[in-house]
């Protein structure tokens, strides 16, 4: 940072609201203070009740909607995330309005976790690793990436830029959205109406849906008994998009080979959760698009500069229909 | 099958030999007998001394040189395997001339084990699996693609194809080769000398080198000194190109961060061996890129078919390059 601006004296503190604990808030407040040299962004809990009178906008990661409150003349929110299922469902009564992170660069890295974990259960990597611990040395016949159809349901921003990423790679790609979309090289289904018989030609599903009321629960025991025997499940999205009862009863008969889950209902999955030890399980600690702080806030500070300018808001997340 | 061709009578039948025991043997029989319907491709040890001295040529897949000398006419071998550093060993002293199978399927076969498992270290799949059996929900910070450096060690068709992936995943790459080479996008080095500058820029090393005496435990503990700290391995090419002893020293110091491992001194890999249980090792079971016998058999059968027709062979290895 140049140093050369000031914050100017005349606007009010930004704040930053996240949970209390939130554990990278001091390494947000520092990349947005960077990025926005010009503000003067502070975590919520330091402003006395003047400022917080004066605040109209706020910058947030997962805050407590009490939090929100406090603040009287709030406009509007930037979530540094993505997914802002909790923001929607704890201010949908308010006129707040919200603005998500859209980030090129989450896309990205979305699109390669994709890759990666479909690649992981392509070439088998469970089951070698099953093996190693047993000193078992047994190789198995390959499948070829063509041969292998990889589904995605979602196919807004990151299912677009997971789809490109799969097709180079050689396999067959399928996507599903709620409403109809094209997709070069991409087999595309819409509407409830549509998804089971993409489902039947589905080894591999990647969940990339946002959670809304429509899509809670949408992975559930009649979307898994669509899925050929032995097809196995990604979920990238959130926790409550998938039914844990029946994805467990699914792995547990073994119709469902494998499961990588980076979401959970609840976070951190708890040490008594049956996905730890499940063989036919991957769990990882929401990991697969972590935001970059740097982009992010980036992005963030470009979006609170143009409304300083210009009034101008970007897009706000569609209340009613949850992204 | 048509199964309009019959075997002509007056060749000599073609022996496929193997060592015995050999798992594939019965597939390899029939997908060449299904690939050369005009030959009689038989197991070595269902012929009688007479066909065995009429015979010129042989498929071999791992042969016992002993049972290649119970063929005194015999001119030149057809390998199923890309790798025939043994065959060369075996069989270096005769004039026997030797032709690897090169298969464009390998390659990209290869390429996306290549890049499945730098995927998989990229990724940080190790250390989530050791979290996950230890219960620890903890996320760690990413690292781009593009701030992460894969070196391949070999540039011919296997490491130009796995270049070509790693780039496309956003990787930067680096290549050695003996003699110099070009290749767009991608940082060449070639020779002895330019070695150790490749491997201290490298995050991600690959070995896909031929096993030739110049090449055997090329990767010594020189070689992973000259890497930077937290450097990780992935071994596709033959066990003896690493020297065990130095790896296991460079792992248990923490030096090198991982060693994925599809190939070693002494395959399968025996159970008492330490590679199966060290907590910064995958083993594979030589699985990186299996030989089709769809696609292998047909090039084989091609160059059978071409050689039986015009008496011209594919190109030998050349004994005393080992490849």
């Amino acid at each position: 940072m140049s140093g050369s601006l000031s914050p100017r004296a005349s606007l009010p503190p930004l704040p930053f609201v996240c949970a209390p604990g939130y554990p990278a808030a001091q390494a947000w407040l520092q990349a947005l203070q960077a990025a926005l040299p010009e503000e003067r962004v502070v975590a919520l809990d330091t402003l006395d009740a003047d400022q917080r009178a004066a605040c109209e906008v706020a910058i947030v990661a997962n805050p407590q909607p009490a939090d929100l409150r406090t603040l009287p003349r709030l406009q509007w929110v930037h979530s540094v995330w993505a997914g802002v299922e909790r923001l929607v469902a704890d201010l949908g009564d308010t006129d707040l309005r919200i603005v998500r992170l859209v980030d090129p660069q989450l896309a990205d890295t979305m699109a390669e976790a994709v890759l990666a974990w479909t690649l992981y259960l392509h070439r088998d990597m469970p089951r070698y690793a099953r093996q190693q611990a047993a000193r078992q040395w047994l190789a198995h016949d390959g499948v070829r990436a063509q041969d292998r159809t990889v589904s995605l349901l979602g196919l807004g921003a990151l299912g677009e830029a997971s789809a490109r990423r799969l097709l180079a790679a050689g396999f067959k790609v399928r996507g599903w959205s709620r409403t109809p979309r094209q997709m070069e090289g991409v087999q595309c289904h819409a509407g409830d109406a549509e998804l089971p018989a993409m489902l039947a030609q589905t080894d591999i599903l990647v969940c990339l849906l946002p959670l809304t009321p429509q899509t809670r629960g949408i992975v559930g025991a009649q979307a898994l008994a669509a899925l050929p025997a032995h097809a196995s499940l990604i979920n990238f999205a959130r926790g409550p998009i998938v039914d844990d009862a029946a994805l467990r009863a699914a792995l547990d008969s073994g119709r469902l080979a494998h499961a990588v889950l980076d979401v959970f209902e609840q976070e951190p999955l708890p040490e008594s959760s049956w996905q730890w030890a499940h063989p036919a399980v991957t769990v990882l600690p929401h990991i697969s698009a972590p935001t970059d702080r740097a982009t992010a806030s980036a992005i963030v500070a470009g979006n609170i500069r143009r409304w300083r300018a210009s009034g101008e808001l970007p897009q706000a997340v569609d209340a009613a229909r949850g992204y």
